[in-house]
């Protein structure tokens, strides 16, 4: 059976002055269109599972949803031709008339229109969040969420995302864009109604401004990294109150803003 | 002196339970929005270096610039607001007037709305190149790129790109956003008529399906990256006669496509 998320290939391995001819896994894209209320909205390249939840999850961060039994009168996904159509309980709203501009991101930018001018002031709330935990509880939550994923082992090639508490991994999601993934975790808690607040966001991505907005739209209060985060990012999420850390690997971790989350051993080197 | 691409920060680092306070470089967000013919034409976030090569690229990929002196009527950057004004010596094509869709890419998807649809077909040749290469060439290529960079090696949030040929790195650009630093070393090509037909391209991130259009109209025959192909950038390599390596680290890699380029060792294990 062909398995939509990844493909085989056969490829030359070199090591160590070996060379091997062998099959490898590397992971598919996987085009999708969305119709929102009978009105070509956007395409996104994506990995083929959790359709469903990203489409919703994206419209959510975009702005057109917050509730999704209020907001979303039907959802049908054409999985074979690539088309996803969501008819919304309302109009769309008007503004988006004006959102002829495209947004291009930085790494990973998603050209959402939208981005930090209009809808994010509507979605993105400061973190109330109460949750404390314990830099090993960082490190193995970070290296839960690698380990779970047999997409990524198996091509490297994959973006995990995963909702958690400090004790342990509720749900992750994968996918080759890591926006995607993110959308596919906050569609399924919109879906599901998931309390997010005093939830922990795992991330393998890189903590850019539009990531962490994607945080604060989820509305975690703790966002941890396996990668580097921007400036920009780090001022929103002090504006935002959100604890953020990067650089989760091999027993270490660099914590960058709303501190008091993480609660650091006592013995403290200056 | 402020340096506008990184950035200083405060951080709390853990390691192996200690607990040091101390300042951390981190990559900076900056966005420039750029203007053709006086008409807004898209925002990107960016690295703030080298942001005319970064247009020029940018325009060039899009399909807008095939070449710079005859193309370009004016070319202007207003830094501190962050504006690029760009003159064509010709009016925009009208085609770009039905570019209201948005396009989504996987990661890095910059939502060039002519993605692998219009444009492509016109900017995108099948690979001539005749240059070869040992898996040796790859290698100290691939440790160079990242060794030049010295605002990865500070902040670990930028990608790198490079120019080379099999002996020796020509130029390399970083910048946050991978696709970025691939335009400004397409748009440093077309503003200094750098031959490219025989270069290999470098880059740091993944070879998705964009990333691989970008190395087609770039023009380099040889592509190597640090990390992973997804399989629909393998299968545009193969069609476009793309040698596509990947996974390259510590002495191993993986070649994926158009093997012949790479003069690998005669011990072949089966």
């Amino acid at each position: 059976m062909t398995n939509p998320m990844q493909a085989t290939r056969k490829i030359i391995s070199i090591t160590d002055q070996n060379v091997v001819h062998r099959e490898d896994q590397v992971a598919r894209e996987y085009p999708l269109t969305i119709y929102v209320n009978d009105r070509e909205f956007a395409t996104m390249v994506c990995t083929q599972a959790d359709l469903e939840e990203m489409v919703i999850g994206f419209l959510g961060s975009e702005g057109l949803i917050r509730f999704y039994k209020q907001d979303v009168a039907s959802l049908s996904i054409d999985e074979s031709r690539g088309f996803a159509y969501v008819s919304l309980t309302k109009e769309l709203p008007t503004e988006w008339q004006f959102y002829s501009k495209r947004m291009i991101g930085s790494c990973c930018g998603k050209s959402r229109q939208s981005f930090y001018f209009h809808n994010d002031a509507k979605t993105a709330k400061t973190s109330m969040s109460r949750t404390t935990m314990t830099p090993e509880q960082c490190f193995r939550l970070m290296e839960a969420l690698q380990e779970q994923s047999v997409i990524f082992q198996q091509t490297g090639g994959v973006h995990n995302a995963a909702l958690a508490t400090p004790e342990q991994m509720l749900i992750s999601r994968t996918d080759i864009g890591r926006h995607n993934a993110l959308d596919k975790l906050y569609g399924y808690c919109l879906m599901n109604g998931v309390p997010v607040r005093d939830k922990v966001l795992l991330f393998s991505g890189r903590i850019s401004s539009e990531v962490l907005l994607k945080a604060a739209k989820i509305g975690v209060g703790i966002m941890l990294s396996k990668s580097a985060p921007t400036e920009l990012a780090l001022t929103m999420a002090e504006e935002l109150n959100i604890t953020t850390a990067g650089f989760i690997r091999d027993g270490r971790m660099n914590i960058y803003t709303v501190p008091e989350r993480i609660l650091t051993p006592k013995k403290e080197v200056q």
